[in-house]
């Protein structure tokens, strides 16, 4: 029988990794790859600590009635972040499912604001931790790694050379389908308005649309691109320049819903209307878009989804699983509301 | 000298709680009170039991880098609440501060869920609790007071009847400041779109608007008021209703920012334009409606600034101070942007 580990206290399991370590002959750092399903281990150092991780009883450690801490920890850039919301809904659905609490933070972009979460993270226990894009710079993840603690990066943004397990959407296919939605109703002048170029997830919803003129036959017009940032101001300033081309297009894709609410704005500052005069879908579907007027044809990132995903992963991670697959995507999906219609005759 | 408290775990308050209590020869519930801040204990138990915590060095737990568990615990009824994330921005601020978790959860309006989250709360530490309006029922908020948890009550809603420390906002200088900005600008017909009956910050939003009208000399015109309940479908309906009366409304004032954003769209659907052919105005300035076109003019509700004076009431209780009031009213402002202008004439 595995013996019953000591109360849940964080120290307790930092030595059972360490005695694992020193018993299977490895660094600590290996245990804690084979615990968070890495596939940088050797597969025989893999068999070796899983071996020992369960003749020790460390799957035991959650598969009770919950882990030691019953906490797991969601980490934001900002609370301010559209998406935020919408990410801590499905995470605390699948924590509190599992009475586990969440403890959410917010990092604000500053290193001494990250340092001192990592420090009250030593402080109290924790069992995992869920972070969302880039609310930690890479020596931070490198710390919060050393802490020996389970984590999963959810990623709406793309970033690149995230050294965690990711979850993220399609964006490609949600690019795709938004042009392809556009040309089905008959246009063929489709400006677009792109998020911040460094963003994976911005060169892939360009990639989409560019992939869906392409196949329809249509030149891409790069005097119909406009280089935003996401955010509203972006949106806005690219629904006016698009608009003031000798050649206006007749639709805009706005690879963001914050844009897309800028373009309307630079629609009613000409005194046009959507969608009789232009065509506009956005890219998110945030709660707030179904009370815009009209309401915004979209493309849907299931953020929600998204973070419930990473809950489970997360406590699949403290239980000592492996993962299938260090990233997995979501499927994005065309929600057609009132603001896209055919092009005036 | 004060005597050192044991390492933080919640066993440990506990006992204390009730070793004072004994000492003192009064029960736990008073020494809770005590320490609440509540005024339903006679002044000399109080200045005994507040003697004895302050001999048995119950405030240095707090007064000393951190609180026991590290955690405080803010509880909504649901996270899809527009206010949801604006109160949580407060709170974090304040406890991440003060080096303290902020759990966050949501009850879903289901006692099966608030009984899962009061036994999670037993079975982990937390320092003090901030629940957001109606999130728990009156059976649900006894069973927290006999956890001896300091608890602080947000509500933005003006839910009666709360026993505990409330923070809210000046509901009814909001409704007279908003009506006041149709009347300077003209309007002399201001439709109103009221919220749910049963919350005391409706009544006073409205009883807001009658008095502005009443000081400007104006009847109260019962066909201008509609009957909402907050949400978007039921400001659409209240817009749609006002306009097609045979003496419409100039102006609107729809008191919650979603319906407003509803009205707007029932200026939509009759072809007519916000603030050129009818003028609204919302309340609670959520973040979003900076995006809306036109941006909507609004009464803010300082949410994140709620959230930031409930997270440090409730640190205060925990370090055993004495609240100067039970019910704290933060001031609502007028925000003027783009929806509303003077009257056609």
């Amino acid at each position: 029988m595995s013996k019953k580990l000591p109360a849940a206290e964080e120290p307790s399991r930092k030595i059972t990794i360490a005695e694992i370590a020193a018993e299977a002959g490895v660094s600590v750092p290996t245990v804690s790859r084979v615990i968070n399903g890495r596939s940088d281990v050797s597969a025989d150092t893999r068999e070796r600590v899983q071996d020992l991780l369960t003749r020790h009883g460390y799957q035991r450690r959650a598969s009770g009635p919950r882990p030691s801490s019953g906490l797991i920890d969601l980490v934001f850039s900002d609370l301010d972040s559209p998406w935020a919301v919408e990410i801590m809904r499905g995470v605390e659905e699948v924590a509190h499912a599992a009475g586990i609490g969440t403890v959410v933070s917010a990092i604000h972009r500053r290193s001494s604001s990250a340092r001192q979460w990592l420090e009250n993270l030593q402080a109290r226990a924790t069992d995992g931790v869920i972070i969302v894009t880039s609310a930690l710079n890479a020596p931070q993840q490198a710390e919060l790694r050393r802490l020996n603690i389970p984590a999963v990066i959810v990623d709406p943004a793309g970033v690149p050379l995230l050294d965690a397990p990711t979850i993220g959407a399609s964006n490609w296919a949600g690019g795709l389908a938004a042009t392809e939605h556009l040309l089905g109703l008959g246009h063929r002048r489709i400006g677009f308005i792109a998020g911040q170029p460094q963003l994976l997830c911005s060169r892939a919803r360009l990639d989409g649309y560019r992939t869906a003129l392409e196949a329809a036959g249509l030149p891409v017009d790069e005097h119909l691109i406009y280089q935003g940032d996401f955010y509203h101001a972006s949106g806005f300033a690219g629904g006016t320049k698009l608009l003031a081309l000798a050649q206006p297009p007749t639709a805009i894709f706005a690879s963001s819903d914050q844009m897309a609410l800028g373009a309307y704005e630079a629609v009613r500052r000409r005194g046009m209307r959507v969608p009789e005069d232009v065509s506009i879908i956005g890219f998110d579907d945030l709660p707030e878009v179904r009370w815009s007027s009209p309401p915004l044809t979209t493309i849907r990132q299931p953020l929600s989804q998204m973070g419930m995903v990473a809950a489970r992963t997360v406590l699949r991670l403290v239980q000592g699983e492996k993962l299938e697959s260090p990233r997995m995507e979501l499927a994005t999906e065309l929600v057609i509301r009132e603001s896209t219609a055919p092009p005036r005759s």
